[in-house]
């Protein structure tokens, strides 16, 4: 009856790259008082967003332009590329997918840091590439020099780089990325994700070329633009790469609510701007608590602390503590990241609850 | 620099399934007064959708249930399988992605009425297939024997079926397809895309079995539910298909509007039979109006009306007439289906200004 599935899914091993926190919640059999887990924006929509989405409600039966032409041309202006250079998906993770299969054979080498984005790795094994991972260097900080190293020393065909970093928050400057660049080796392309870069210094990110054959940029309207829900990522590569991933996409796999919603976002920079000041205040409001706790804290360029537990033991036992009073937060799963608890910022009073929660959760220990 | 492309990718023939009825609007400088030409529905959501989603928007900093739990319970209650039977994503394009990848391997077989639906095709070029199609007969009609004789003499993988079908509208009921699945040869599945399913009578429809390792049943919220723009489609499956579909699918590519949106219009049976009501009575007004301008139409079991114009020249400068006349419709592009233009079936007001404006561009003739 079915036929064999493909030997690269038969291989493949079972892999989750993220748990929901409605499965968490259906699992304890009540919801969380708490969402601190996911780095999600804890302040919405930008009000031109919202309105825009609501104005186009009325028109979801029709199928979205599956060409993204006024998105496109939109973030084109605003990047300082052509709309020939941008992809849009269902979030980075989608664009991720993209890339990952336009260039991996199966056996291929892929670089990326051990205990980095675990969907980019999930799509790496979906397409049958052969992981290669680095450590972090100072615990959290990606290696940049090693990176590229690995990635000559094992004729790797992608690098990918978190920069702001997930789950660290550790953030690389300009001149660094610029250096990482011209230690790229032929034939590998970075895959440099900028998920979280409305959160760090705009003059610290390296400038977008939209010519620039060793580089794909990847961003988001999760983060700061508070649309995970909505799923709109975008890729900025060379004219030659755009064109074969538009023959390999999903023409219509973002929405039209997700369109709209993105590009009236796009349009109100007070709204970014002041989610980004709002997130900065709190992550210094976290590093206090984790001063006044006795934690460390990672200085971060995102919109999440992660707080040193010191071992992973305990990082795992905080964590189910938090969780069974109701507070949801993630952990890396991979040592020496495993023993940090990572937090989202949250809002005022959504900081002073989980302030409060991880006080009481440490009293105890 | 950039590393090269997969062997498939640098194969494949550039392929557009579908041009979008905006790029349309952008290359003649002017939108389209009748939006007829991509049967989406013309009667919108359910206004328990519009209130579900209405209250979620607030939410949509957060990202989905990457298990869309609730909305897979309540589809296998409707289904009557198991939730476990059930795969959901961005369409039932999304689903036919998942599917074509996790069983093609690079020059495998795969079976398809020549004409049938174009991303479907788009699917198996992407992942490395061989298309084998198999002719229409009668013009118009899904030839099943001859579709599963060649499915068995090509040791195809898949076979795709639209029914009700897709551009043709015609519909084979329980009887044929489950000779059909009697017919299937050992190691193929068959991929039933019952997108218009709810146009046809229920009772015609194959009981629909969670454990039939002959087949994938593929159905959508895009049509009758009215919400192509929102991506939800879904397939119903064997469990081992289903876990296997899940290590492989985005998990976050069906956003939280569209899964609120998608539970709530399943939980109004009025709506979905109340547009299956309005659209066959516009079907009818469509065949009336084919036989006052002298046009045989194929009776369809769909939200459209393919009206035969004799030729493809002929149904080529009908199509180019009716556009400058601000109506967006479409024709298929391979013979002998290529004589006909495939008119959605419209609003009241809308299927008046459709007649009256075909009427004006026949009498040119």
């Amino acid at each position: 009856m079915t036929p064999p599935f493909t030997r690269i899914l038969r291989d493949m091993p079972a892999m989750t790259p993220f748990v929901g926190p409605e499965t968490l919640e259906r699992r304890r059999g009540a919801t969380f008082a708490l969402r601190l887990g996911a780095n999600e924006s804890a302040f919405g929509l930008s009000p031109k967003a919202r309105a825009a989405l609501t104005a186009e409600i009325g028109r979801t039966n029709w199928y979205c332009d599956p060409e993204h032409w006024e998105l496109r041309s939109a973030l084109a202006a605003q990047c300082d590329v052509k709309p020939e250079n941008i992809v849009v998906a269902e979030g980075i993770d989608g664009v991720l997918g993209i890339v990952v299969r336009a260039f991996t054979e199966p056996g291929d080498t892929i670089v990326t840091s051990a205990g980095a984005y675990p969907t980019f790795n999930y799509h790496v094994l979906g397409y049958g590439g052969r992981l290669d991972f680095v450590p972090y260097r100072e615990d959290c900080r990606n290696d940049l020099e090693a990176l590229a190293a690995r990635a000559r020393a094992t004729g790797a065909k992608l690098l990918y780089l978190a920069n702001p970093d997930n789950p660290t928050g550790t953030f690389h400057g300009r001149a660094a990325i610029e250096d990482l660049l011209a230690r790229m080796p032929e034939g590998c392309l970075l895959l440099l994700d900028e998920a979280y870069a409305e959160f760090a210094p705009a003059h610290e990110l390296p400038p977008i070329s939209g010519e620039d054959p060793r580089v794909i940029r990847l961003r988001t309207f999760s983060k700061a633009h508070g649309m995970a829900g909505l799923r709109v990522g975008y890729g900025v590569a060379t004219t030659r790469l755009i064109d074969a991933f538009n023959r390999i996409r999903m023409h219509f796999g973002v929405g039209r609510l997700a369109q709209v919603a993105a590009l009236a976002s796009l349009g109100d920079d007070d709204f970014a701007a002041g989610v980004v000041r709002e997130v900065a205040r709190g992550r210094t409001e976290y590093e206090a608590l984790g001063r006044e706790l006795g934690l460390n804290t990672i200085p971060s360029l995102t919109n999440f602390v992660p707080f040193d537990l010191a071992t992973n033991e305990k990082s795992d036992r905080v964590l189910a503590r938090l969780a069974e009073r109701g507070v949801f937060v993630r952990k890396p799963g991979i040592a020496p990241l495993n023993r940090f608890v990572r937090i989202t910022v949250g809002t005022g009073p959504e900081r002073a609850a989980l302030a409060e929660t991880l006080r009481a959760v440490l009293r105890e220990f």
